[in-house]
């Protein structure tokens, strides 16, 4: 038997170490527009530092930086873009992600993690008291518009089911709406449905004008406020609990439950979206989603399936099930009331 | 002819977007000591927290993010070493490399990072007006002990070199000694040989420890202050120029080279560490060490040989070669004056 002998090397701990310095170059690159100047043709350091007003010295090493990690390519003196880069990270293409960057690299992520050995100490997140979970908290008018491409794929996966599967769909409950994707798809799919959007009033700003967009703002009704304490109303068939549970603890989910359930009719359903981890919780890629709620949150969590479960029956739901979601890290789950 | 399409996916970008959380995690592990504590034995989370004094749901999430990352292995609800991280994280280890990371992540680079945008639209670092080069900066003293583990194999080459190519080595001037090494090696290598160690004078208590322990101490003389106004003296063999030149403009480098000059004797050489990008400035894979210079100084650089080539004739000197050097990501100029 021949075995390979390998010496271990420090390339993946340097290789970590250096991780900060690349997402400190993607973010400078986009905040200069950088790649949109190059898409625009200037292709030299003396055009695009005026086009990006910063200094030549300051754009060739950005810019030699960002070829040696593949965003751009170079050739004698002019730069270029990769075919990701174009698609990606000119302001001016219809899938820029520009907008996701910046608020996964707004201050309770970015901060965040350069505090993360007081959170992992602390067992819960550094900034303040409650994180990301405050009241009203201005970054989620951000996220609401910065999450609006990445919940795409789930929200139509949604409404289709609920087509598919024939589920009556007349009033549906949004809970936590943000930007409103997933209500304003079922109510496009549903001419017959109204909508109850409920979120923090600076928030619900973003799912109106989302709405008025797709012309379905006449099926709205809005209720602005905290979902642990807004009373929710009655009858609902279908109660949408999207990227909510993660920020809590079991209990303060279980509690939001016992709500959801009252305001259910009879054989309605919960759908909810979620990062669930493997009960390994290092599997799949998505599993890496708990650190970020240790960052960002006192007690949150990326909940495995069982837990989920557990938690639903506790609340005195019927029975879940899990759905793998085709383009999205994301699960959902249909609960179902009886 | 077959062509494949690849369709452009946002991967690589949102791989360079999660950097900073890898260097966090990295980071975060190194600061609570979990590498070592699960050397000691120590596999599940509870005993980890305890050892760590961190929570139980900080270590988790953090060892399970590290797992993800292959710092770590899970096996049911144990954690145990990949074979990189036995060596290299920890504390125990003679290969530990957890105070080179401490420095490549104290704020001057940690911090400077996160203000790259600025940086790069003012063409210098946005720290203050000086970045690292700043009189006595106390950041050199933390700097000096951490470079050492990395700093062995060019210093051995050095003194190995002047021994191979019987160089006459009596008189020695290490400017910007730092901990010391460089000159250590050659004290060692040459017994006849004085050393002359210049550098702010709480970096030399560095070198001055480090000299201690090497037996050399005797064949020492210190020369505490800034390179660019102590007087050198006359009659040097060699001057050791080791990682300076990159805090600075081409101008002063000049300057420097002008008084190193008049320092050496008639057959005097300068023997000079750097990071020497290919012309292109996009290889090797250390000149992305330009970035770190427009991110921690008002206006150095990481230089290619025709640049520092050109700097010592405008100095005066007559020649230069340049050397790779095994285990090291540096280059060594060796400058003749005649």
């Amino acid at each position: 038997m021949v075995m390979e002998q390998v010496s271990p090397t420090p390339d993946r701990i340097f290789e970590a170490l250096w991780g900060h310095q690349r997402t400190a170059a993607l973010k400078a690159g986009i905040d200069i527009e950088l790649f949109t100047a190059i898409k625009e043709g200037k292709r030299q350091v003396s055009a695009l530092a005026e086009r990006c007003k910063a200094t030549e010295r300051g754009v060739r090493m950005l810019a030699d930086y960002l070829t040696m990690l593949g965003f751009l390519r170079k050739t004698g003196n002019e730069y270029s873009l990769s075919s990701d880069s174009e698609v990606f990270l000119v302001t001016t293409s219809p899938a820029y992600v520009g907008g996701t960057l910046e608020f996964m690299l707004a201050p309770p992520l970015y901060d965040g993690f350069r505090r993360l050995t007081e959170a992992v100490r602390k067992g819960g997140t550094a900034l303040d008291e409650q994180g990301t979970t405050a009241e009203e908290h201005p970054e989620w008018v951000t996220f609401a518009r910065a999450m609006i491409p990445m919940m795409m794929a789930p929200a139509k996966w949604i409404s289709n089911y609920l087509a598919a599967h024939q589920v009556k769909v007349d009033k549906v409950l949004d809970i936590a709406a943000g930007h409103g994707l997933f209500g304003i798809e079922i109510a496009k799919q549903f001419p017959q449905s109204t909508i109850v959007a409920l979120d923090w009033p600076n928030v619900l700003t973003v799912a109106k004008e989302q709405a008025q967009t797709a012309g379905v703002q006449e099926r709205y009704q809005w209720l602005p406020g905290n979902a642990f304490s807004v009373e929710y109303g009655k009858g609902y068939d279908v109660v949408l609990l999207t990227n909510f549970l993660h920020h809590f603890d079991p209990p303060t989910c279980e509690e939001i439950l016992r709500k959801v359930h009252r305001a259910l009719k009879e054989n309605g359903r919960v759908v909810t979206v979620e990062f669930v981890p493997n009960e390994d919780r290092v599997s799949p890629a998505s599993a890496d989603f708990a650190l970020v709620m240790l960052v960002t949150t006192p007690a949150g969590d990326a909940y495995t399936f069982p837990e989920l479960n557990d938690m639903f029956t506790k609340a005195g739901f019927a029975r879940s099930e899990i759905h793998e979601v085709p383009q999205s890290k994301e699960h959902v789950l249909v609960t179902y009331k009886t």
